[in-house]
């Protein structure tokens, strides 16, 4: 098929294989204790809760649930999804609210509206790989910002807008993939200021913000937003069910209409069945006690996870104290190679996500990020015992 | 938000206001009769055994069903597919089918590996609406194919082929959409044969094909693709339901695998829920029997519309003899104002889709296309009626 014209071609080379899609192949089989992937733990779907919402739905209101519907999104669904912004301290209405598949798909619409080939997109160093290849597709270039264990500096970013004339910034302030780091609530606020005095658009990528185990929820950065320059972007991926592809985007106006033009010529809609089954459920059950039990789990195994480690990696190898979400990340020594390491641990029959995909330039060897939500205490601590020793083996 | 940049502002600009969102605004109220849309039948939607499939799905296997999934689809519901494709007369296997949200997806995914800013794609004129606007998002142009009432006329593609080297050439074969005329096999042949000669990719967009009610099934362009120049694109929009957004391309290797990285990186996949749910409907119901039972209304529905039609419409008007699919397309006489007409039809509480849009250049004032299959018998009688009495009027 020579008619694959060359520009894509070169676009797709530059494309690295997808790690994500490998990573799910060998978590797939049930013999590997895998600290990869991304997974929730499907022992706590809320699934008979689903099917009842289910049945609710197609009793009701199975002809509007099976028919096609509005771009924007089922519109119960949309007014819950504002309530819960105004509850997380963004000031938003129903009308401000755009349904999508999955938060990954805000990602791709947000691209189309704002990127051409070249354009510069501001990322923490290290970043969530999947935002990477969306942008990367529209042939993005990425700039890091200088980041700490707070998150990303404000004060670097003047010079970087000068120097780059970004189109976008992605950030995850909410227990970061792959890092687990929160950005501070200082930083929120000069992170909006400094976006605001330069016209630079922000995507606030917020799939973890629920999941907090430790310390205190710290509000969004669309929260310090009076100029209209953050898109917040959020999922029920974590806090319901990832298979139902449900998330949204909390966007201005200028923008909102764009989006959706391009959610109409990207796919229509997103399931008229999916959204009334997720209402449904937030509705009629008490998702916040639901939410109760996710965090009792996901703490739980964060602690033996960081407990493990602190008893077996070797001098040499530190790691990050997220207070919430689905991710840890090890730093080795210098000499690390992760790949190496992933290549002997998967012959031990444990996996992990080696540092260096997450990073949209060069960098990452001697890391790796952990997922701790997805596996039983038993498994991570038997885990972190085969890792820890091929860490020491060297 | 000066950060909306120039190039994407002038690319929006050119597009038009949306006529399917206008459209869906006013078939929402009940009191219109409304041959505007393009939505099925809700009454004829399977609604007790999708609930009854959702509760198998749950029951079974409820963690895999809400747990993240393949990019490429679920794998039974691909094998269940690459069968139904091999019963029309297409050789396929479940590798080479990609599931996605809706066939309105595979244009995005399709476009996004095919063009680039200013590149040409060859179109029926008129075509699908949101194909247009789906190609248009990429800034591509477009040129149309010569037709009759046998489709696209085969014959006029090398000159089109050597003048404006398309990337892409988009048809509706069956019951095309707006037109209601269905591609002659001699003409598929020879399609396929040109595509092949000269490397030209053809999309081969097919919602409506089981949905024949006279004559004889063609089979697919795709049928007669021996160079692998064909993508076949459907859905089970028309025959389970279109709110589960269930949809698919059959593709050759090295196209499917580049519209799986952009699938990944458009929304990781489509719904694990929903594909079971359409799954596990198809295989524990006889969906043949269901289809047989839409064919029969949406035919006598078609055959109610065109006696109407006969018996009250002036002399100057004349309309296609479509054998299947949801859309008749009527032309009036030169004089006509289709954008006007509709806007007389509305007072009456009548509506139509107005020719113009259909159109991807200039053209369409003196069209507009009827949609049958979502109104019942008494209601196409009246609307007919009224739209009849507002042509006379002139």
């Amino acid at each position: 098929m020579s008619a694959v014209h060359s520009e894509f071609a070169h676009r797709l080379a530059q494309m690295r294989p997808s790690t994500i899609r490998e990573i799910l192949k060998v978590t797939a089989q049930p013999e590997i204790i895998s600290f990869a992937g991304g997974l929730p733990a499907p022992e706590l779907f809320p699934i008979a809760e689903v099917q009842a919402a289910a049945d609710v739905v197609l009793s009701r209101d199975g002809r509007a649930a099976l028919q096609y519907g509005p771009s924007e999104g089922v519109a119960g669904l949309r007014e819950w999804i504002a309530q819960e912004m105004r509850a997380r301290g963004i000031q938003a209405g129903a009308d401000d609210v755009l349904v999508t598949n999955g938060s990954q798909q805000v990602l791709d619409l947000v691209g189309k509206v704002f990127l051409n080939p070249g354009d510069v997109v501001l990322t923490e160093n290290p970043t969530y790989l999947a935002a990477i290849q969306s942008f990367q597709t529209l042939e993005a270039k990425f700039v890091p910002v200088p980041t700490d264990e707070e998150g990303l500096i404000p004060e670097a970013l003047p010079d970087l807008i000068k120097t780059h004339r970004p189109k976008l910034l992605y950030t995850i302030p909410n227990f970061q993939n792959p890092t687990g780091i929160t950005l501070s609530a200082s930083r929120r606020a000069a992170l909006a200021k400094i976006a605001a005095a330069h016209s630079l658009t922000v995507i606030e990528d917020d799939p973890y913000g629920k999941l907090r185990y430790r310390g205190t929820e710290v509000p969004p950065v669309k929260h310090w937003d009076e100029a209209g320059c953050v898109l917040y972007a959020s999922t029920f991926s974590k806090t319901v069910a990832p298979g139902l592809r449900i998330g949204w985007v909390v966007a201005p106006p200028e923008v909102f209409s764009r989006m959706l033009i391009l959610k109409q010529a990207a796919d229509l809609h997103t399931s008229s069945f999916d959204q009334r089954v997720v209402h449904a459920y937030l509705t009629t059950n008490n998702p916040a006690e639901h939410l109760e039990k996710i965090r009792a789990v996901y703490g739980e195994r964060l602690g033996i996870l960081q407990e493990a480690l602190g008893a077996a990696m070797p001098a040499g190898y530190h790691w990050t104290k997220p207070e919430g979400g689905m991710f840890l990340w090890v730093t080795g020594p210098e000499s690390l190679d992760a790949m190496n390491l992933l290549q002997r641990c998967i012959a031990e029959k444990v996996a992990f996500v080696p540092g260096r995909d997450f990073f949209p330039a060069d960098g990452g060897k001697n890391h790796f990020r952990l997922n701790f939500s997805n596996s039983t205490p038993e498994r991570i601590r038997e885990g972190v015992r085969r890792l820890a020793a091929l860490c020491r083996a060297g």
